[in-house]
């Protein structure tokens, strides 16, 4: 006989291997971290001998589920906000309490409440994104689950970073740190191609290849995605990602609710795993993916539950149900996505998606012991029917239930065993999470009828590049001589020029951390001096967060715009000021490349307040924190040595100072 | 103080009345089959005392679910076959092995089992329709659920009657049986407008309207029905249904998948409830019902999960979760069917499209104690915000399981307590739902390979009408005579006249259960004696099920035929028969209507086997039992008043037996 520490025996046995093998009754053999073999009942009990023998009897022995896609984090923000446009979701609800809550110990109690949740439905294997990834990393591994955990990099400031640069060095420290350890597989996640500037993507890529991690990415949630990529770059999401190098990297695309049938083919091509989120994409009514064509085309598929935030739980057995569902009625074919590969999507499949297939997620002599015992016989899934060797899948997919769990294994260690969780302390975990729980909810009552959550709710608003270059000087005189300067100096070169008149309507609070929003009408002026068009839109601005980087140049983060198509009297009504203000200017604008750097140049003249001042201001913007201050010093030099203008002519007023 | 019976205290109650009332922590005071009062645990606990007092906290206390849409017994072939083309899982599994097992026992076990799962799901109140319905009603009342129960009609034989007729009267008698029970609403159930004839659907509609029970029909499930129903009566089914004064009735419609926005807006003018059966329509592969613009119109509407063997479980949670998630995909908008919505669907809405609203549905003094109580805290729906007061609804419905239902009570008494069924037996029901199982297994494996498994695999098998009457006679001479005497006849009107040249392969098996599958080719002959078009098709008939009714008039159940698309080659290889038979005639055939009734009179002349006989056969075919004997008398009267055919010239032979 043969020692082995665990033998697990009488339960129907599902390997979901190659041959899909099944055994009935079955039994498994575990020693240290690992499978030493998995058979009928007879042979295995008639080679091995275990200190620890658990009977089945009744129970399915299966591989651990794989839930290829989460957030853990936000299962702190779980039912917060729900039922809502996905803008007033994001923008008046996630992303604002993410910028207040989100640290390193918001992250490790989130991971830890998605782990013990996940523990008790049965996953054993994670794919998260999301920030302060070294806590989620710690908190999995401490909770004993196997995780591929990504650090989120995109171009807005991050919870966890003020440019996207301390994104990819905190990313690139988290790698050096985490490889090679037994349960966590670190990742490096640009966000998504729309959050994300060719450079970020690029740099992502070149990081994942460097380490040889996998990549995550959120690719074609919305429409909306695949309408903005298209007007933005004439190209294609995927194909764009493509053309950046991103696939080089063993990447891993979360969503693709929006991949068309050239876009599939790509992603087949540079062999891309898919994370399908079913319940989430109908929640956000982003869509149904098309994951019958992209099985016909051979792309790797997985199932994830995106985070609770969006879910609003991480129940993979409802989300196998439902891929395996909703693939039938998307298509009109109900042989489409049968349970058995449903299953497949949510185990093995799973884990080579995210190129740990050779360690996890079937039941095989030498892969990692990562399994899940589940009751059989609970009144939802009786009786039994032995003819049709898929019954058995049926009922795990479409009858089981999370709470069918009683025993969970990962990497050879009990993690559950009857219902109870073995490495998590639960009251600790809830009584920590009601807490934050409560400072939300005081968070948000605070800012009910704040400003921007009014400004998100009226719907559009874009969020502005991080950082704004911005200096400015009184003009002697008209300013000819200026423009003609700048017009004559070789290192400058015109692209564009605009003349308006633009009437500004300030919108102002008595508490300055509601920020300020500006109501601008841009009438244009045609060479003749006749109006040619009328723009309107508004901005709104969080002071708080503007800085001084070098002398009189203001780097302003979070600044919103939005079309403004109601007339002013709305917004005045709609915002309730404390104050306004009027300001008029006329506008002549030049757009011009500075050593081959995008700057505007306004020359603005103020006509109300009634000053009859002239202003010079040059203007540059970016995602970039170093691409910031190598702007802020060009800009400096365009005023000093193009313009001529003396230190002492600069003003740090705005114009909203004018009133 | 006042005296209740049970005082439920310290939960959050919800209870879903006309003002979404909740309280936290708030109170039910409850005296013998009903609530007696709700509000806050305080003003409840300073008016009422109790000898049962059950602490809730950290719970819900709600309504009952109410399962709008279901076929307990079906419970029975749960995972039995899955996956599958829709004829293939209805005609070759669905119906032969409901054929074989549906019995008063089989119909009293499947509904025990449904009622388990669904008490421990926290379901109090089940639409129903099957067969032997007045088991149903038996098994639901003692197990004390709520059930409105329909005895199905239609045109087929069906496991509990021979003919519609005898359904209609069993039905009648259910009704007369079970009215004025304090739990169960008998109901009728005529099963579809496609499986029901007009006269089916009058008689139906009549027997709901004389003794005021609602009326349960499947509507428009599939997109095939809709397109069936104009082919055959140019008319929309909804609009056939409304002619037919079907919705005279206080009538529930299961499925609504393919409603038009016209019949929409019927369902609303007659007041129909429509019950939404999200999973089942997935699985199936028959779509997405249109709920939002229902929502809109005002239409009634509430969630069922259809039976076992379509969904896979009877699930309530399950199906209010898609139903709003659903509902969000199908339309790309978010704030669709919100969760409060989905939960009154699944609660008050449904109670009230059952028609007993007045009696449960929601938690108010008067209403029947149908309600139950859920953990509000378990890992998978934590943490709680109290800002937004649909917060908890979300937690409900997005996250919450079946698992987490604690107790049940309907009219007053415990059906679970701590997650113990009171009511049933789970180890008997369990070992007796296996037994079944067993024996179903079996069944299928004996007839694996059967004929009719292999007809409903290629495809496009109709079952014909029940009853077939037919007589035959040998002619002398050319049979020209005969035929003039009939066109002569003042009680016989000819409608069409056709001739043919038929060629008939017949497909005959050892084993005479296995039935016998006809190839015809019938070339069409026009007035010129030129060949002018071609059909192929295969007719299907079970021998056993044939009966003699009157001399010489055969009644032939069980009929299939199916267009032939494939050559008799592929047929020959396919069934794999153990021989062969060939029969080729020239047939001339009259539509004469007779008395105002259909009938087909043929002339053949058999070439093939060669006889060179001439016969002369009758027939007429039809759903109704009655109506087949009528027929056969009428038949009968051609035969002697109309031709003058002697006795002695009736034949019983068809044309197989010239073999």
């Amino acid at each position: 006989m043969e020692h082995a520490d665990i033998l697990l025996t009488g339960g129907t046995v599902l390997t979901l291997n190659g041959r899909l093998d099944r055994y009935a009754p079955g039994a498994v053999a575990i020693r240290g971290d690992s499978i030493l073999a998995v058979g009928s009942q007879e042979a295995i009990c008639a080679r091995y001998s275990a200190d620890t023998v658990v009977d089945c009897q009744g129970q399915v022995v299966m591989p651990g589920l794989v839930n290829a896609h989460t957030h853990m984090p936000m299962s702190l923000l779980r039912a917060m906000a729900d039922d809502l446009r996905l803008d007033v979701w994001l923008m008046g609800y996630m992303m604002p309490v993410e910028r207040e809550f989100v640290s390193p110990e918001f992250v490790r109690l989130g991971t830890e409440l998605s782990c013990a949740e996940m523990i008790r439905g049965g996953t054993t294997l994670i794919a998260d994104m999301y920030y302060f990834e070294a806590e989620v990393a710690a908190a999995t591994a401490a909770a004993g689950l196997r995780g591929v955990c990504g650090q989120t990099v995109m171009k807005y400031p991050a919870p966890d970073a003020e440019s996207y640069e301390e994104s990819l060095a905190r990313t690139r420290r988290f790698i050096e740190e985490w490889r090679g350890h037994p349960l966590i597989v670190p990742s490096v996640a640009p966000h998504a191609p729309y959050t994300c500037t060719d450079e970020i993507l690029r740099a992502c890529a070149d990081l994942a290849v460097e380490f040889d991690v996998p990549l995550q990415i959120h690719i074609l949630e919305t429409r909306q995605e695949a309408e903005d990529s298209w007007a933005a770059f004439e190209k294609k999401v995927v194909n764009r990602v493509v053309e950046l190098g991103v696939f080089r990297a063993k990447a891993i695309a979360a969503h693709c609710v929006h991949v068309d049938s050239e876009q599939i083919r790509l992603l087949d091509q540079y062999d891309v795993a898919v994370a399908h989120n079913p319940t989430s994409n109908l929640k956000l009514a982003s869509g149904i993916a098309p994951v019958a064509e992209m099985l016909e085309r051979g792309v790797r598929l997985s199932i994830g539950t995106d985070g609770a935030a969006s879910n609003n739980d991480l129940d993979m057995f409802e989300e196998m149900r439902l891929a395996a569902l909703l693939a039938k009625g998307a298509t009109f074919d109900p042989v489409v996505l049968p349970a058995r590969e449903a299953l497949l999507m949510a185990t093995r499949w799973g884990a080579e998606a995210l190129h740990l297939g050779h360690l996890t997620g079937s039941l095989e002599p030498g892969k990692r012991a990562d399994l899940i015992v589940l009751d059989h016989d609970p009144v939802h899934n009786i009786p039994h029917f032995g003819r049709d060797p898929n019954a058995v899948y049926s009922q795990v997919v479409y009858a089981g239930q999370a709470a069918d769990v009683q025993h969970v294994m990962v990497n050879g260690r009990w993690l559950m065993r009857e219902r109870a969780l073995l490495t998590l302390d639960e009251a600790r975990i809830r009584r920590e999470a009601e807490e934050y729980a409560r400072r939300m909810d005081a968070f948000l009552i605070a800012r009910e009828g704040n400003v921007l959550n009014k400004l998100v709710a009226i719907g559009g608003l874009q969020q502005e590049e991080s950082f704004e270059i911005q200096v400015k000087a009184l003009v002697d005189g008209d300013g000819e001589s200026l423009i003609e300067r700048l017009l004559r100096d070789p290192a400058v070169r015109v692209v564009k020029h605009n003349h308006y008149r633009q009437y500004d309507t300030y919108f102002l609070f008595d508490d300055e951390n509601q920020g300020r929003v500006r109501y601008r009408e841009d009438d244009f002026i045609g060479a003749s001096g006749e109006m040619e068009a009328v723009r309107t839109r508004l901005t709104y601005t969080i002071p708080d967060k503007a800085r001084e980087f070098d002398e009189a140049v203001l780097l302003s983060h979070s600044r919103f715009i939005a079309p403004a198509d109601r007339p002013l009297r709305f917004y005045r009504e709609y915002f309730q000021a404390h104050r306004e203000c009027e300001v008029h200017k006329d506008r002549l604008r030049w757009h011009v490349l500075y050593k081959g750097v995008l700057f505007y140049v306004n020359l603005d003249h103020v006509m109300a307040p009634k000053t009859d001042r002239r202003y010079i201001e040059i203007k540059s913007r970016t995602w970039s924190a170093r691409d910031a201050e190598y702007k802020a010093a060009l800009t400096s030099e365009i005023l000093d040595e193009v313009l001529g203008i003396q230190p002492a002519a600069r003003v740090r007023m705005e114009y909203v100072d004018l009133c």
